[in-house]
């Protein structure tokens, strides 16, 4: 069987092995700090008794979970702490296909590269609705593509790699389309925190047995490493979906679990409204580069990326290759996002060196 | 979809229900300490930078890997890092069921409950070879059982629940019954470091395209809460695996591999004699305790369990409850291990209290 595997791992040991200084704008790893709460979390943990350092429930720490539940505003019974946003988007696309409601699996282009990888490894079909320029997904083409053999429809906003964030109507037709054809919508809103347009709107707010939401602590806390995220299953998909849990992986890391739980709960609205802030800089360092050097581009309405377009550059992998070794900045090609984003590139602004990476592009595109 | 869920989460929990003080010999939790390394290792990985903080490479720390492989005599591409042996096996199963080489998994009866969990979730059927009373299993039955339509044999030694140890001899015959069949032989080796006997043998031993070895860190380092295991895989076979790998979990936790690692590099075999030592000791006063009530019950080789049987007492879950309300003794229901333990409960050695327990147990059947 051949999987779809994404592009990311390839792209950074390439840029790795370069001989020379190269800005990483590959991969989407915040530079920026985690809570202090967090350290101090771990430190606590690592001197805890043996007992604290055995497996946690299957379905994470019960004050975690709790924590989660009153923040969404659910019952912690339907909440499943995931290793990442990773496991909660397989759980969920693997809920949907095992309800024998269809096949199918809805996905934008561009996509997240691991929605049709997971697809595929979990035997469903493809079916792509392109966004518009922006990014922006109308419902009316998905209600197109939809069907009775629909199994689930998987979007992501604010949305890697376009940066567009989904407005209300949007979603409340999505969850709408699911209900009508008795398929699921997942609903993957793990930039949630970095919505930098105000207009973020999440699943949740529509009450529906047909949508599960997504979600992690990696971007929100800077800390993709740890494997913390959770899934919001309504009651009667939740089961099932525990059972997959405990017999994928058993239960998540307890360390990384009890961090977490600490920063949760002693990190306050600054902390995130900051990093909010150092983005929305970047975003137009980096747009006012561009400019400069004549690319077009998107502005990211939220999520940490500017899709660009050089003339004469496709995004092809041979071209982003070529940009390391020849410019100096990694980011990842275009075409790893599905057809209509070929000819693009891709920078996740997680680096100090905004400025100078486009810079960097400005001369070399000159 | 119904799985079969493993019953351990429910015993604990009525066990955490229950209005008495109750002995936990549920779950093979160990109750020692880990290695001092661990914990310094935690600490230190608390102060690292930020971008230590974000995605380790999806198969694991680089030197994590190096570090297993040198240990074990294998390339470290060989070696996919997981969440815990849980994951490592359901990779290996997974591996074995995707090659279309028969859709059938030999399992032994009494069996470890997530093998039969995990394959009827992949969609492969159950094959059940019993084993002796002692829990050794003769290779000519497996011999019996095998044929085109077998994908994998899956086998655990030192095995859970028994505490039989499989002599070279069975290991080498069941590669072999695995090379017969263009099948794959997956060796759950994750009690490897608590073989009390000297006879335990690795199926690494064996150079073969057709075994994987599934292992952990949670037993040997006491930390099965961390969740870092791994699963070693000929070169052949690997490359799809590490698709799975990261296309369900992307990168398992890395302040539970870096805090492996420091405990890995730092910790000398008498923290693992210590281990086996206490566990020696607990096995004796345990049996020693059953003699003296009349029980029936095996001598385990290895891992960490009893099989115990009290005359007209069977191993219902409805008696491991009453056993817990009536005795304050939290055992596991044989019935959950297959259906050639019917009659026995099985007592995980993890707690001080083993004399105690023993005590309980001989009063309450006297």
């Amino acid at each position: 069987m051949e999987y779809e595997t994404p592009l990311f791992f390839h792209v950074m040991e390439y840029a790795g092995r370069a001989d020379r200084d190269v800005i990483d704008m590959v991969s989407g790893n915040p530079d920026w700090e985690p809570p202090q709460a967090l350290r101090d979390g771990l430190h606590e943990y690592a001197d805890l008794e043996p007992d604290q350092f055995q497996y946690p429930p299957s379905h994470g720490l019960r004050e975690l979970r709790e924590e989660i539940a009153a923040r969404r505003g659910v019952d912690p019974e339907q909440v499943v702490v995931t290793n990442g946003a990773g496991e909660a988007n397989y759980l969920a696309m693997a809920r949907a296909l095992e309800r024998d409601r269809g096949n199918e699996i809805v996905l934008t282009d561009p996509v997240y590269p691991y929605y049709p990888g997971k697809t595929t490894m979990l035997g469903g079909q493809q079916r792509f609705v392109p966004t518009d320029e922006t990014g922006q997904l109308d419902p009316a083409d998905v209600r197109a593509a939809a069907s009775e053999e629909t199994a689930a429809i998987v979007v992501n906003s604010p949305n890697n790699p376009t940066g567009a964030v989904y407005p209300e109507e949007t979603i409340e037709a999505l969850v709408e389309i699911a209900e009508t054809y008795d398929a699921i919508l997942v609903s993957d809103e793990v930039y949630d925190h970095y919505d930098l347009s105000g207009t973020f709107s999440s699943a949740l707010a529509v009450d529906s047995g047909h949508r599960i939401v997504t979600n992690a602590f990696s971007k929100s806390l800077a800390i993709t490493g740890f494997r913390v995220g959770y899934a919001i299953f309504p009651p009667e998909l939740v089961e099932d979906a525990k059972s997959r849990h405990m017999l994928v992986n058993v239960a998540g890391s307890r360390p990384s679990q009890y961090a977490v739980l600490q920063a949760l709960r002693e990190t306050g609205p600054d902390y995130y409204e900051q990093n909010r802030q150092l983005l929305r800089e970047r975003v137009e360092t980096f747009t006012d580069a561009l400019d400069a050097a004549g690319a077009s581009y998107t502005t990211p309405q939220g999520s940490f990326y500017v899709l660009a377009r050089f003339d004469g550059y496709p995004g092809t992998l041979e071209n982003v290759e070529r940009l390391i070794d020849e410019a100096g900045v990694a980011g990842m090609p275009g075409e790893a996002f599905g057809n209509s984003r070929r000819d693009w590139l891709r920078f996740a602004l997680v680096t100090p060196r905004v400025e100078e990476a486009a810079e960097r592009l400005a001369t070399y595109f000159d």
